[in-house]
């Protein structure tokens, strides 16, 4: 093999200090606040210094339905930052953090590939600055609250077969899914079913995630709904008075974290919650701050356009008064390959009609992200075994679409293989011409909006939900919750509930199995099909190959 | 009140940053890894390249058994650092990291008080540089990998029963003591009975204080002992091949912390495993480090000096091959009243004839640690209400024991009240009488081991131990273990196991309840009594208060 690995790659990077990375911005040194000498969170002192300042331009990369053929979302992300760099702006990037449980069972998600990778990856596939550890404690000092509240006398009269919150741990740890705690007698408190999930599906996290401060986040964090009472009256995080102490502990992660590429640009990575049961983007606050330093700022959404970028729009956006000023949907020649009928071992072979026939995902994609009134560019991340045929045949569909395509080599070549799609971003962000609104209002009853994005993004026929999810969502409209937004939970395989119905079907239903109300983060979780909130591990997991090498360095967790 | 409070002082505190910190032990920049600019490890390579340097002088802070009067061990080594500074030495301190959970039970545990503290104190209360919450990861790994190894087939033939390493959590939870795991059906694995301990209490926690570098540290990884066959063949970390990745996960935790005093002296805060089942010392790592870094190193063990200091000799010196130089032994004359039998609420009246009373168990330390061959000095940490007569009083007993007593102000002025304590500390140190010898030879059977110190440390007349017990350290004999040290876990109030016998008791014996294995760490913990490794919330846990007040300061914790 010609090729180095990322792993490769990113061990040789040439890392700068981190206060220079940071002086880059406007930071001052004092202002950055060090994890060792190529990580530090950005001061939260320094970051209400800058609200007065103007916005930069904001740049969401999304995708096409992954495919097992893999996009390259994360990789398009930092190598359009590093793109716009180089074409002389001023830009940063914007992402999410890893969780650390998943490393242990398929190999790591390493930030970006290529030439186009933010560093140091082994520190964001481990313990990072800390940010999970600190959601991770504030989530179970809740949990132990309750059960310690129901232990000495339980006066808020919680119904213990009615405790909502389970506890979290950041690991795949299939055991814990669902377990009977406080066995062995008086002194261990009251026997009762709970479990965990993974530390990434902590309403804590997607709290995190959305708050534009710590006052922000102390209120959200108390209008979590822990528990309800015999007839039904809900309890919150406040009753329990954790929303101070569960604050104290995130006050530290609440600040953004900076790193860099490959090629010295500031990359902030904070946060990671769910793309499913939650909203899947990386914090508002590192976000906002990002929009404050630099003229350009790109950032990804978790999964799938049809999931992902909706959420970036209806939720993130909505939340936090952000506006996109120009998308990029990331797509490959052996996505629309499979998109058209392909299996995966068969995409070493040359198939213009295969991947004229996939186009039909992608163009729907196009369709429904310009529905949100932004502009839309295709960038093509340019795999080595692509056929010029193949190439052209995309860059033709897309132009059919009343839209571009830009073919991108960031993965091979860093920034210099990027710099049309950067030079083409800047201009599109610069011209104004994105009308960005969501994609249903506030006051719209929540059932409509459930049935809004199926129809106007999964293009489905109709919604199914039996009475009791219908009669929920009435009695949380009635609670007061109904100008929530709602967070969808679905495969991100396909457009439709069936993750093998790849193009982009028409004539599905959209069926909603269950509806969690998250009062903290403030969205109304609709699920359709399985959703798995503790990962379990693999026969033969990576973790059995990762382990130090001679020189220190970690091997097998990439 | 006339007296500031320990978080008021702490708050006052004018912190140099931690580099200046590290270059007046001659650490260059590039070798601490900073976290925020008031606390950094001090890398690995920086510790490798020093050890062929002299050691400095090792002096041990160990108490009387602790009453509810307090005894300030921890202000006493602090102080006793920087008096050691102010008349001219070059002197650090190590001391143990503070466990998150307990916080949100009682107030904090602050690292000193008065005048003679640590800090950054909220830092060091919290997720300080993540060692636990690494050591949580790296623990859980390993029961995550045990189940899953279960699930997919259990080629080991792990007796499911017979799982003997449960999954931790730095928080104080009653409800994870006792649970049952794996509920739900095929896809969750086998239902067990199982627990969480708290983090502190996890064997990783004590091998990482016990390991001399990465490689002695993934040794002891593997040797733990996860469960057993239906035969009761030991399986191994190492079978499970976990011993890896958990090092990957400690990696950074193994280096240890520098912080600074309030006078700006260098503090090594590393470590904290429990002082009943296990030694409950800060880290060998940075023991050893300090010890090659300044010319007296001033150090604590856990509980009173009839525990700590016992484990700190049989435990710690002979597996790190320190030998102590100087033990400093911290009494009060309150303590000495309690002893000698005075109710807390009469602590405020003089009374000479009780802290004469209470005396001898004062004594009975002396005596037990000169055993060891070292010389002791008693500090009496001086508390406002002390009278001169009551002073006068433990000087004059001391005197009859063949040591010498100071009189210590360190919590209320600083080093300038303990600068005759450290020149005399100095002077001891210096003089090379110390003839350090461990209680007992490796070789020793280990129900002998138990045996010596049960009579010779606490004055017990026997031991009692069913047969089980005997066959079990017998079959451990044989199976190659006899040869470790044994780890007493008994209470810390009393010489026996009864916690409200003070004084110096004679004629008790010394009931065996268990027995445990702890083959990574390398010792046979022996348990006299009830020990809780989980412990619960109070009615009304002091997270309720903990929130951060309008200044962004941390209220409630202290």
């Amino acid at each position: 093999m010609g090729f180095k690995t990322d792993i490769e790659i990113a061990r040789e990077a040439s890392k700068k200090p981190i206060q220079q990375i940071g002086a880059g911005l406007g930071i001052p040194e004092d202002s950055l606040i060090p994890f060792g000498h190529d990580k530090a969170k950005v001061a939260a002192e320094f970051i209400a210094g800058v609200q007065d300042r103007p916005n930069g331009k904001l740049i969401l990369v999304t995708a096409i339905n992954p495919t097992p053929a893999g996009e390259g979302k994360t990789t398009t992300t930092v190598g359009l930052g590093d793109g716009l760099n180089a074409i002389g702006k001023n830009a940063a990037i914007c992402i999410r953090e890893a969780s650390l449980g998943p490393c242990f069972g398929m190999k790591g998600g390493a930030a970006g590939g290529g030439y186009a990778q933010v560093v140091p990856m082994e520190d964001m596939n481990l313990h990072f600055t800390g940010d999970f550890h600190a959601i991770t404690s504030a989530h179970n000092l809740l949990s132990a609250m309750i059960d310690n509240h129901i232990y000495w006398g339980n006066k808020l009269e919680i119904d213990e077969r009615r405790v909502v919150w389970r506890r979290v741990m950041d690991m795949n740890d299939r055991a814990l899914r669902d377990i009977v705690t406080s066995l062995g007698g008086v002194s261990n408190g009251f026997p009762r079913q709970t479990g965990f999930d993974i530390t990434v599906a902590s309403e804590v996290m997607a709290i995190l995630c959305l708050s534009n401060d710590l006052d922000d986040l102390q209120r959200r964090l108390g209008d979590i709904i822990v528990a309800y009472t015999r007839d039904r009256a809900p309890i919150y995080c406040r009753d329990i008075k954790a929303d101070g102490a569960m604050t104290v502990l995130l006050q530290q992660a609440m600040q953004p974290n900076l790193v860099q590429t490959l090629e010295n640009n500031p990359a902030f990575v904070h946060g990671g919650p769910f793309a499913n049961i939650a909203h899947g983007c990386n914090s508002v606050v590192a976000t906002t701050t990002a929009l404050k330093l630099a003229d350009y700022v790109v950032t990804e959404a978790g999964f799938g356009a049809d999931l992902g970028a909706e959420k970036f729009m209806n939720i993130k956006c909505r939340k936090a008064g952000l506006a996109p000023d120009c998308v990029v949907l990331v797509a490959t020649v052996r996505a629309m390959k499979m998109n058209g009928g392909v299996a995966k071992v068969d995409l070493g072979a040359e198939n213009v009609d295969a991947v004229k026939a996939g186009c039909a995902n992608l163009g729907r994609h196009i369709g429904n992200l310009k529905s949100f009134g932004v502009p839309v560019v295709v960038a093509i991340n340019h795999f080595t075994g692509d056929t010029e045929a193949e190439v052209q045949a995309v860059l033709d569909y897309v132009r059919t679409q009343g839209s571009e395509a830009h073919v991108c080599r960031h993965w091979a070549e860093g920034s210099a293989g990027i710099t049309g799609l950067a030079t083409r971003v800047a201009q599109i962000a610069d011209s104004g011409v994105s009308q960005f609104s969501p994609l249903y209002p506030d006051d719209m009853r929540l059932f409509q909006k459930i049935e809004t994005i199926a129809k106007r993004i999964y293009r489905a026929d109709e919604v199914l939900a039996d009475k009791k999810i219908r009669d929920q969502l009435r009695a949380w409209e009635e609670a007061g919750f109904g100008n929530l937004p709602v967070c969808m939970a679905k495969t991100q395989y396909s457009f439709s509930t069936d993750p093998n119905l790849r193009g982009a079907p028409t004539g599905h239903s959209l069926p909603v199995r269950e509806v969690r109300l998250s009062a903290g983060a403030g969205f109304i979780v609709v699920i359709c099909g399985e959703i798995m909130t503790m990962p379990g591990l693999p026969s033969v997991p990576s973790a059995e190959a990762i382990m130090l090498n001679d020189a220190g360095q970690i091997d097998g967790l990439f």
